[in-house]
């Protein structure tokens, strides 16, 4: 049995480009995190080191700069597929590939014209994959950093010869989301008001985190996944990943103190991790 | 010449300390990450391991812990205040504390009783430090990321036999600002509407940012401590600690086209650093 | 057409362990970060928040550091399967158990038998997943910092509207390697000396890294699975994950110097990523 | 009372260097993360934008890497002292700089000519201060990880209101050691066996750590210190900062498994933190 080549792809990572659009006087920024992959024949690369097919990641780069200028960047998704597809079609030895976006928001200072202060540590994301017939889209949000203060519960778990949890009626529930959504292929071909469409899908899982009273974060994740798909027609399916971050009530009774739900000590690690996807019926 | 003991102090560091009040329906959160230090005899722990005169450092995470109950968390400088008086009046070695605090925000969902989202990446803190005697405040604010796409340039400076850098009159200013205040000791023994001192010097920095246009980040940093000492009498001096994010416009030429300051690379390291410290005429 | 529970798993992530072996004078350390993630019916607890199927993470974190007592820890890839095999033949609701463990070394201080000194970055992973009939083990290294200061190439690539990069018959080549190998079913049920497969692998990626002229990173990547798996039978495929790490010869002509290859800067960000499986013909 | 400019300076922190010496086959490599930081006359830069006494901080950038040519790296003391000497020699505005350094280590494998693997995470480091008469140096090892299976006790401390910790005679002491010595003026001027020195003090610090049977982490950092400065006479002081990560002894009986000092869970926060310095009577 001989040992042969596999999958592979290769790319450059976390090209920052940083875009002003600077029409006229009010200023408009846009703050991006560019990934690119390619897959193709590259196997005489591997092999013999062979490059006649493998365009430089340098290049990579330089077209991320170039297409900010010439294409523009209206929506991440936009500009992700501009990009893959460009990798697709111009570029001979690559049969699909893969863009990968992060932004990152800025608000106005004062709603100056160019005067700007980074917002929240929420990052926007979206992953295409393109080949030459068609692209799929999975955008998504990370680093949702999210808490209740009360309205949750964790009891009526299954007990077995490991566990010592006490169950609980009210504890704080938090965790640091990140969500990816995969849009329909029909969505994709017709296009997408991709703006809008995060906004709600984020609306639909802040709502839902702060208003299910939850008895597991189980149950929270899919009333927001749920939720999310009820927004939004265009997608078929979403996945949430949520850290559980332990906010241990403190035991102050060695200092004469009662503890009613105010004082907790929040942990670094271990910490809870749940992962969920939320789908269609019919999809995979 | 023999060998002696020098300067040494011991704490606990970084308890993570989440409080919740719940006086009625409508809670509130404050986040905090606090740090404790204790200055004294410890001459014979050292020397000879005797712990007689050394609280353990779990006893000061204790401690943080029940003044959260007990004192409450008015300020992060009340609270700082009340944990280090108290180790030095309470615990007979220690001649002087010093307690850090870093507090986090967090924003209601959609005005929500008990639902929260992470504000941004910005940090309020207070390092307060005191003896039998006195204290002394020294509040601020850190991961402040603000950014200028125009109004800013870097022209006429010094040329030695190593400079290349083109001047600029049209950059992008960009910067991750930590910025501590120290107030008078008669404020400190007033007492000072700590919040409020913080939003307005917050938003003299914010300001001074925006409006200056800038013809160095340190005449920027200049305007805007010189600002919040205006706004804040209380202040003796400001001290900035200011990274300049490069922020490079890419040449497209080779690709055929301008780049009239529109597409820049943002680039991590090096960076420049400036550090400066603006204070009332006669204080040092 | 409704929405339904997709793919779902749970568990306890991080659980930082420290384990000493202390048999006699001469202790063994074992530093374990260990994460468990079970798989099963817990459409209830998604659905209507029942939570009756559901093995609180805390049990799960319990018994990672009881199994580290009567168990032990002979390799992490023994220790894995018994906690995989343990959650799934003894907590009725799961179907299967994935348990990742990360492994950092701890070096003797000059051969002391209780006092140590943390090894290199490098880390040793496993990841084992179980059912009720067969088990999987996906092990290897992360955080192998390699580099070469000359034998590498990169050059007669693709070119394209967007490159500008120069061809290079010297440059220095140096990633940040992620290793991870699959063991085949019959090796798993027949069990492995996965210490000295371990090294095995480890040996012959780290010799090809450095005895390879290399005339592109992934002809060497492709040289060094081929390596490994020719070294140790018992793999049926490797995927490495490298990152170029740019270091970028300096010009130095404007202070009138040469620079043959002697002074580098070394960048952060953007970094080339190249992806390649190498595996046994016939596998997928 | 006016407001005035207080305390500043500026300049390039985090050059990343990377030197290749290339005298022969069997090559050498040094891998520097280089920081310049300028004091001088910068008022007008401040009060009005006038940059004509400011040399740009890319210069500096460049001044590092043209000296990593035509200076060469000796050691860091050495490079961070010519460096440091030009810009208060050759750039009128300075009147002092400070060139921080930090060393990253790499091993060759299998002793190759030009093939290396980097080493342990541990970080030399140097800080030099000059101005037109003397200079400064102050050298360093950091992220020194080190820990003591048992030879550690913790016990008979002070005990308040809020004190719960049990005394212990058996332990797990562990630090991340960062360690800072100041060489003498007359050693400075007469220049010292960098390495030499390092090495001396390293290993005094490493054996103290190892042999000293440890009543408290303080004792032992006594130790480590009083035996730096007997091993190396150019020192005048050391000064340690060791966190005391925390090794928490598992309860496992309610398991029925007893824990003979053998399973510990590792916590990252809160930790202990210890600061000592250690000098020569006489010696502030």
């Amino acid at each position: 049995m001989g040992i042969v080549l596999g999958a592979n792809h290769y790319g450059k990572a976390e090209t920052r480009l940083f875009r002003i659009v600077r029409d006229d006087r009010r200023h408009v920024v846009r703050d991006l995190n560019v990934s690119t992959a390619l897959t193709g024949d590259f196997t005489a690369a591997h092999l013999v080191g062979d490059q006649a097919h493998v365009l430089p990641t340098d290049s990579q780069k330089n077209t991320v700069f170039a297409f900010a200028r010439s294409v523009g960047i209206a929506q991440i998704e936009d500009f992700a597929l501009a990009l893959a597809r460009h990798f697709v079609d111009d570029v001979a030895p690559v049969t699909s590939a893969e863009v990968r976006i992060e932004e990152f928001g800025w608000e106005r200072i004062s709603d100056h014209d160019h005067a700007f202060r980074k917002a929240g540590a929420e990052v926007r994301t979206t992953c295409v994959t393109a080949d030459s017939r068609d692209a799929q889209i999975v955008s998504g949000a990370r680093d949702l950093v999210l808490l209740k203060s009360t309205g949750s519960e964790f009891a009526d778990f299954l007990v077995d010869d490991y566990t010592t949890l006490p169950p609980t009626h009210d504890r704080v529930l938090a965790t640091s989301l990140t969500a990816t959504w995969s849009y329909s292929a029909t969505a994709v071909e017709r296009g997408v008001d991709w703006a809008a469409a995060y906004d709600a899908v984020r609306g639909a899982l802040l709502d839902r985190f702060a208003n299910v009273h939850s008895l597991a974060l189980q149950q929270s994740l899919w009333e927001m996944g749920k939720a999310a798909l009820e927004a939004q027609p265009d997608l078929t399916s979403i996945e949430l990943v949520a850290p559980n971050i332990h906010h241990v009530a403190v035991d102050l009774s060695p200092f004469g103190l009662d503890n009613p739900g105010e004082v907790f000590h929040v942990t670094d690690r271990p910490y809870g991790l749940i992962e969920v996807t939320v789908q269609r019926d019919g999809d995979d």
